[in-house]
């Protein structure tokens, strides 16, 4: 019986979230609604000119995480900070939410990453992310018996910008493989799927179990323009095809098996940061819980959709209530 | 080397189109905007208080016909008018679409079938329809050489409701595959299903190569509320199953094989009537084509997008155009 349900591998970083005006994005420069990668000195000079701010963790996989945990999941992460007050601030909030956390902080080098997070009285929000510690996980940061004692592990393809990332994320797979785990991936985003197009095919092809992408990233995959041709690619690729298409829902692959998961009724749509993670949440909460696949699949949208009717991308309502809806949940 | 591409058997129904005010549809106790069916000396006694109209040829299969046509298939159509004045306009506009049609009219019995549609200045359509000579479909209708000469026959689900008419389906279906050939059915209205649901789950699992549903028709076959239900059921039954969706677009499966067909975009949606005799028009004329499954999807599509754009359930611009822009067409 594995300890743990889900153990995910990210991008650590800390969401610092501040209420400003349009003025101070004029004054810094700062193209209102983008996000935008600084490096440390940019970083640090605007953090010290933001207003106080509101600290959590976050990052994609954090998010997930976050979600699986608010499910009744136990999980627990693997991610890099620094020995530093925001990489504390990480680790608390990890352990706040339920997640276990225990890699241990980079002891030089780049300081924790950060995602400055500028709320605009408009409600918009414009982000500068410094990835700094985040992207220093090498596969000396795996913790080997963490890996064999989880159901399924999850990794974070922002990550894969980095090549000793990269590495890792193969390591952790032959690591849960031969312990009998599964092993899952999120293409994260369709521009870094084309920096890496090759090495995540390779990944993809030799190392995944459940994958999860959306339109823009499993075409980019393929390098198709077609969602159905993409489609067809990645059926013989992986397992489990978790394939998302926001408010057309979600098409879910196994073998032979298709599943038409359709997206949950929202009232108003708020903001949409986040729906992929709370997907992915969703639907391996349910999968680690032995649900059959369209009832992963609507977990997952459930999730989804109760992220996007507010701002923030972890969830605010009761998701163990909202998926007992779900037949037999 | 079959002669004909598509054989459809339908409702034979004039449509009679004709613009009238509010008053004339209290007057007439009719509910705007809904579809009824009268008998005999309603249709007439309605019929003698109308406004001129336009007498078109109509029908859910007679509909599709006509788009097959657009296309550029060579269609032929089995349907069954009476020998009277709109006998006369139904047969001369099937062949004026370019379809043949000598089904040999009834000498007695009910006179032609008719949809009477009222047009009121809001652009509003009431129906009432007197099936008439339409639903008299027995076997001894069925030209057998036609059946063989055809690569596919249609049928229209709205026939089931007589039973001489199912028993010319099954018999239909048996002279098609006898003679190398492929039969396709839409079950054209949940309703319809619902009164039929054994006997159309024994037409589809014995005979139907080709099916066609909406979400509600596929879900009333089953007895199921959930679409994602159906589709796992569907494809052990029919060889190639059409399931479509509205804006949500359509799945089409064929064994293990399955395709996402987006909906073609549109931009005003005028009348949806027609969309699913144009998508089973725009599909089967890919098929028979030979035309890979994602390719004949997408042709439906576009038929279906043209239709709902404009008023009437025949499509009006260019269909073979529009169609070009499917890869290899």
């Amino acid at each position: 019986m594995p300890q743990y349900d889900l153990v995910g591998i990210g991008n650590a970083l800390v969401d610092v979230v501040a209420q400003t005006d349009e003025a101070f994005l004029t004054e810094n420069g700062l193209a209102k609604g983008a996000m935008t990668l600084v490096d440390a000195p940019a970083a640090d000079a605007l953090y010290d000119k933001m207003p106080a701010g509101m600290e959590s963790s976050g990052g994609s996989c954090g998010n997930s995480m976050a979600g699986f945990a608010a499910l009744g999941g136990k999980g627990a992460y693997i991610g890099k900070v620094s020995d530093d007050q925001l990489g504390g601030v990480f680790r608390h909030d990890m352990r706040a939410i339920g997640c276990v956390f225990d890699t241990p902080p980079a002891k030089d080098g780049p300081s924790t990453g950060r995602c400055l997070v500028l709320v605009t009285p408009d409600a918009q929000r414009t982000m500068c992310t410094f990835l700094g510690a985040a992207c220093s996980l090498t596969p000396g940061d795996l913790d080997k018996a963490l890996l064999q004692s989880a159901k399924v592990v999850y990794m974070e393809g922002y990550l894969f910008d980095q090549p000793p990332a990269q590495q890792a994320f193969a390591e952790a797979a032959e690591i849960a493989h031969a312990a009998g785990r599964e092993v899952s991936v999120t293409l994260s985003d369709g521009f870094c799927v084309d920096r890496h197009r090759d090495a995540f095919r390779n990944l993809v092809e030799k190392h995944i179990d459940i994958l999860f992408a959306n339109e823009v990233e499993i075409c980019s995959l393929y390098g198709v323009d077609d969602f159905d041709e993409a489609l067809q690619q990645v059926r013989g690729h992986c397992r489990v095809a978790c394939l998302t298409r926001s408010e057309k829902g979600a098409v879910v692959l196994r073998g032979d098996e298709v599943h038409i998961v359709d997206a949950e009724p929202v009232g108003q749509v708020v903001d949409t940061t986040g729906a992929g993670d709370q997907f992915a949440a969703g639907f391996l909460y349910g999968y680690t819980q032995g649900r059959d696949l369209h009832s992963c699949g609507r977990m997952g949208a459930i999730a989804a959709a109760e992220v996007i009717q507010h701002y923030g991308a972890r969830p605010e309502a009761d998701l163990k209530a909202l998926v007992r809806k779900v037949r037999g949940a």
